[in-house]
């Protein structure tokens, strides 16, 4: 049996009554309803019961039905540990009460979202688990201002990696991220982005390496701000740019159609909300989606 | 002006006959339909003009329309410089002459297809361009067999790297994505496994780093194997997995349900189709999307 097939047995056992107790992971992708997949948009459409994150957008809320019980269980700091086992516990009490259980994660579920250990928890306690990816912020936010992160003529890859120093997992090695030519894309990098900044130019990597500061992809609160790797701190600092935002650092911003106007060596950052998307004659025949 | 608006814009003025030329690259995805964007559904199914690569799956073509016509400009091997121009004139020919025109690409627009390439070059002759993001294989093929790549549990992030030696682009430094403790995803590796292999063992990675090599991700030939690092390209020969195929390598390998019962350690790798998706009692509560 392939993978699909497996899928198409959770789909249809799930509508029956007889069914084992199950839950569908959904990555709510960036935050524009049309980016979600069409198979997450149909378990939107069937929940019963939605447990979801802060970071999902009011606009892939509204695509449940109205009578789904939707229930925050977003982390906004403190006892951390304490409230990821206390939604561990919720998916699995209304798994078994029988519900059509949605756990929602903005982006993908199992790209920085606790989505491997929430699968572990309902596992061990017997319940079944779909997972259906969606679009990471970590390709869709460049995309949006037009930067291929994987661009050949640049470098051999991305690396989405954590902006975190390691209390809560492993810290990044950033001399090795420098030397690794990759284009690096580092989630809840805006707190730390100074310390980021330097360990990767202390690892080798030029001061003036092309980045971008890419604040609430494809929401209306969408905000960008072209830069310099040494530039970085500064910029964030100057142009106030909101959580969540990815960094992006990598030769491949430069191949950006918003780069030649917007790089912040000039000091003349990008990011007001009137410009995003569209600025002057260079970007008119790019239009992200 | 927002992304969202822009794009917005984009999407009506495609429809008027004033509007200027324009294409819309889309990522098609890992294979299965319904894995695709809402957003990029909505685009192949008003297309007129259809450039697809090889490795885009047959039931995401049946999604076109009947009237739709479908150019296949994959790439075969050969003289690929010429090719990649050809498509270039090809999309710039139909988009001048009015047409609707998408061009489909496997996976993500923007990871390891040329789309940075295609967007300037329709950019250079005043096309305009839509980039839809569609779910990277890189992050779809890990999750289809349970393997969460960034838990922080194991690793601070992943890295989607290619496999090729630089022949066409640069060529990954294995040595320090040794060092870089990423969960690394290598695109295109299949030919050069043994030497990939023992650059990261030679980088300082332990030959017994879980592995799992996934082939045709969410298509009905499926077929996966997991094993060690030191085991990958014995098991690429043992099991016969065709192209396209991804190497995942990491510790996260090892959090899939199912680590235990298939690792290559024993010789008994799994990847016969009958397996793939539900092989026993611990894959009995995980299910792939």
């Amino acid at each position: 049996m392939t993978s699909l097939d497996a899928s198409a047995n959770a789909s249809s056992s799930a509508t029956s009554s007889a069914s084992p107790p199950s839950v569908s992971l959904v990555g709510a992708g960036p935050g524009d309803p049309e980016l979600l997949t069409v198979k997450a948009m149909k378990r939107l459409q069937q929940a019963e019961v939605v447990l979801t994150d802060d970071l999902v957008d009011a606009r892939v809320l509204a695509c449940l039905p109205p009578t789904a019980r939707v229930l925050r269980v977003g982390k906004r700091g403190g006892c951390v540990s304490t409230e990821q086992r206390f939604i561990h516990e919720l998916m699995i009490r209304e798994a078994r009460a029988g519900a059509r259980v949605v756990r929602l994660k903005g982006g993908d579920p199992f790209v920085f979202g606790r989505g491997g250990e929430e699968v572990d928890a309902l596992r061990e306690a017997g319940i079944e688990v779909e997972v259906i990816n969606g679009l990471s912020a970590g390709l869709a936010a460049p995309a949006s201002v037009g930067v291929p992160v994987t661009d050949r003529r640049c470098t051999p890859g991305v690396a989405f990696v954590t902006g975190h120093n390691g209390e809560h997992g492993i810290a990044p090695d950033w001399a090795a991220l420098a030397k690794s030519r990759l284009t690096l894309v580092v989630y809840m990098g805006l707190a730390r982005a100074a310390a980021i900044a330097q360990a990767l130019q202390d690892g080798g990597l030029s001061p003036g390496t092309p980045a971008v500061i890419v604040s609430a992809a494809h929401t209306p609160r969408q905000r960008e701000c072209f830069t310099t790797l040494a530039e970085l701190p500064a910029a964030i600092e100057r142009e106030g740019l909101p959580s969540p935002a990815l960094l992006v650092i990598g030769e491949v911003v430069a191949l950006s159609p918003r780069w030649r106007e917007d790089a912040g060596l000039t000091g003349a950052g990008a990011g007001s909300d009137a410009d995003a998307g569209r600025v002057g004659e260079p970007l008119a025949t790019f239009r992200a989606a």
